[in-house]
């Protein structure tokens, strides 16, 4: 009847054909579940016959219409005594005698499972179920049924499902290179297992679908995508349109530093920096308010939580008709307004994240508060801070800057305006009347900087001017000063570090906790 | 009064400054408006002091806040006899006696202005208008008055501009390397003047902030954006969640051919060819239905109408429950879904860019027509083509079964199901009864492809299998193998050239067309 290894059952109407997999390596590691198959069969076990197994590699040969799939986050009270279909991964199983009980999870709901042996399920059932690797795939039907005392450790506390049928579509390898519970375990809390197993940052990153499963991790891309949405759907409505601008250019956006190198055909070309040239010809091509949301290159060698190689770039460039405040006022409200969405359409996941990293929530003010850096600078040396009216702010100020406003507005978010003209580049506009200020602004949220923008010269001559101030070669960017000689109306506009709005909004850390793939000077894998 | 290079104005209350650019360069290319310059003051010249000039580089030190600007597409008759501000390009002007026609132009729309000599305008006034070079960015006061007979030359053909001040805010030179009428002339139109002058696709692209002025270039980057826009909001009202994938990889994706190499600190990188392994690893990873839009890479020497080494990919993967189909049928949803939204929320830029580009209105059918390859086969080999089973579709064959499938289905959009598995990447599911056939597909739009997708292999023993038949070193694509060792779910996905879908819904003939900056073998600059 059961061969060394392959079980034949019978196949039921909705299973065309059930084996266990014939792959050696596969049996090796799964001593346990050959030991069930060893077992004979008794005629308690012809009960269950066809309705457990791992189900043959899906290939698309069956549709199985008739199955009702439910998912986990669903299944209310409304399911009491229901018959369901459920695909998940089994997070957890635990043999108890004769019964099993299991944790079935879904992105970030889960439920609990229990099979028992009795007069519709076997021994030999309940067996291969409990010995079934931790993270496989499984199909299972199941009745829903209410439970007396809430289950805490599933999001689903009020009820459970009770095994009909039990099929693997994809057997997970027993041994995983990390357990989803470690990586899953609250930082900041008192673990009362006393057994606090933590999962360090590369050993997550190194098997990064694994540490992805977790709930956190699931919540944090879901809010990623969010903040992607709410970016782009508040300036279309204001009017916005999204251009896309090339990665591989010709020159180097800024003077040649922290740029990469690419191999193009017979020549060299570079990966964009920022797609601050493409957004301003855009503006001077009329196009009036863009926006691109892209990939941007850093060949800088800085291993810190805040640095990445490569990141998503949330640019805007907006043309106005006398003053860059139009454009400044506007990305503030954009924020005020991403914020907001944040709070309103992803309150979940936020609640989960904070589950495992436990942080004050982010606090904002509607409108946003603006200071101007001499004002920064002011409070800054009310609190013992030594610099000059041009010191461009290091990062530590920046923070101290962010602890001080937050005590005294109340706000996580705030605008920081008319920035000293030395430290910033050659093709931000100076302010009109103090030739040591400039029209430019940054933007923080809990103390770092998110944003940095400014109105930039449209002007081809006084671009030139202001290049050969900075001892750039004029022959270099040519192209870009080129592109406002035919017209171009006063524009404005930044750049948004997009994982940055994330892991700030959040709380979190490090950067490589909302980068799905992170690039760092020393990893570019997976 | 008036110095050779400058003119002083009592400066309106509106207007702080109003001086002449004091550039040398600039002068001795407006000889005309110098000449202008050089006339002597008259009484009647008076008359117009301060409400003509050009502004000074506007540098943010004054808002104009009771300035009403208005958007010339806005301007209906409710706006009679009313007092507007407008912001836009001088697009044409033509002096005529004592009077001056100009076009204004906003992205693509356009209304005729006059200004003519009367007790309240000077013929200083109405001299310097006339002067002002094409493309320049101009702030006009007017009044809207009503015309007679309808102007043909611009949108607004039922109301004109009676001018009342005229400031030009940033002067475009006066050789422009291209005219954008030319531009924007009808190539399948007869000119009536009988020029047809046609700019080519260089001078285009070399001066591309010119180029996209025109209406055209106006209406199709953003019809680009909606289609960017409907391929995000379809999917996520499915479920789906934007992820970012990296475009620095460690190993070329597949096999090495056709990558760009980055110089990365002291190594090698490459840049992604495709997302798929991150979108695959993101299905493994629990994310259920994923999308990505961003850019791939290819270092194809191919110099096609339709190649480019930079362009936007909109990729999608999707688990799904038993049958790839699940997954088909959504992408071609999505299709149906994006087609219906470009229909009613893009139509005004479908008929602008129809004017210049004459070509059949895209049809489609609602479901889309699926057939499977040995059917196409069938169909090409009735209209005389000689081809084996398993061969693959030339692009002429590609383009023909298009041509057949209109005339018989009356659809340029359809689905082509079951290609060949050698035809087809390693890690393409085979199907199941065929062992020829696989579970995969290509769309088309006006007979070209537009999407390949297919089932994956998910189960990591089958995938090794499959590469090693492929004769592919396995060392090389272990961490995609790995990727699918703790448990994955079928899943299935696809590819799309995002420039592709807007040429070919357009009817376009080249893509370099909907690439706003096109990088191609020979091309990359701007």
């Amino acid at each position: 009847m059961i061969e060394d290894n392959k079980i034949s059952l019978v196949p039921e109407k909705n299973i065309s054909m059930i084996t266990f997999k014939k792959n050696q390596k596969e049996e090796n590691k799964q001593t346990k579940q050959k030991t069930v198959k060893n077992e004979s069969l008794s005629d308690q076990d012809e009960l269950s016959k066809g309705k457990y197994g791992h189900i043959k590699m899906i290939q698309s040969n069956q549709t199985y219409k008739e199955r009702k799939f439910v998912c986990i986050q669903d299944l209310n009270t409304d399911y009491l005594d229901k018959i369901v279909w459920i695909r998940g991964r089994l997070h957890t199983s635990r043999a108890k005698g004769k019964q099993c009980f299991i944790v079935i999870r879904q992105q970030f709901h889960s439920i609990q499972g229990l099979v028992a042996v009795n007069e519709k399920v076997s021994k030999k059932m309940v067996k291969f179920i409990s010995t079934v690797t931790k993270e496989s795939i499984i199909d299972i039907e199941a009745k829903v049924q209410k439970v007396t005392n809430p289950i805490e450790s599933c999001t689903q506390k009020y009820v459970e499902i009770h095994i009909i049928q039990f099929f693997v579509v994809s057997a997970s390898e027993a041994q995983l290179p990390l357990q989803i519970e470690d990586a899953a375990r609250s930082i900041n809390n008192n673990d009362p297992t006393n057994l606090n197993i933590k999962v360090n940052q590369d050993t997550r990153l190194d098997n990064r679908i694994l540490d992805l499963r977790t709930f956190t991790n699931q919540a944090i891309f879901k809010l990623e995508a969010g903040v992607c949405k709410l970016f782009r759907d508040i300036l279309t409505n204001k009017g916005f349109v999204e251009i896309h601008t090339p990665k591989i250019i010709s020159a180097a956006s800024e003077g040649g530093a922290n740029v990469f190198t690419v191999s193009y055909f017979k020549n060299s070309a570079y990966l964009a920096q920022s797609p601050q040239l493409y957004k301003q010809m855009a503006i001077a091509a009329d196009f009036e308010k863009v926006f691109t949301v892209g990939a941007v290159f850093r060949a800088e060698d800085s291993n810190t939580h805040r640095h990445l190689t490569e990141f998503v770039g949330l640019d805007l460039e907006m043309s106005f008709k006398y003053h860059y405040h139009e454009v400044m006022n506007t990305i503030g409200q954009l924020f005020t307004d991403l914020f907001k969405g944040l709070q309103q359409f992803y309150n979940i996941e936020i609640k989960i994240i904070n589950q495992q990293y436990k942080v004050e929530p982010f606090k904002f003010l509607d409108p946003p508060i603006k200071l101007e850096f001499s004002q920064a600078i002011m409070l800054l040396r009310e609190a013992g801070i030594v610099m000059e009216d041009e010191d461009d702010l290091s990062t530590s100020n920046e923070k101290l800057l962010g602890k001080i406003i937050k005590a005294k507005y109340d706000t996580d978010f705030y605008i920081l305006d008319k920035y000293p003209l030395a430290v910033r580049p050659f093709y931000t506009m100076p302010d009109s009347t103090n030739p040591k200020a400039s029209n430019s602004y940054d933007m923080f949220m809990r103390g770092e900087e998110i944003i940095s923008g400014a109105q930039r010269i449209h002007d081809p001559d006084f671009l030139t001017e202001r290049a050969k101030q900075h001892g750039i070669d004029i022959n270099k960017i040519k192209a870009y000063i080129d592109a406002f000689r035919y017209g171009c109306p006063p524009h404005a506009g930044g750049g948004i570090g997009m994982e940055r709005v994330v892991m700030l909004y959040l709380g979190l850390d490090n950067i490589r906790k909302v980068s799905m793939f992170p690039r760092d000077p020393k990893r570019i894998t997976p």
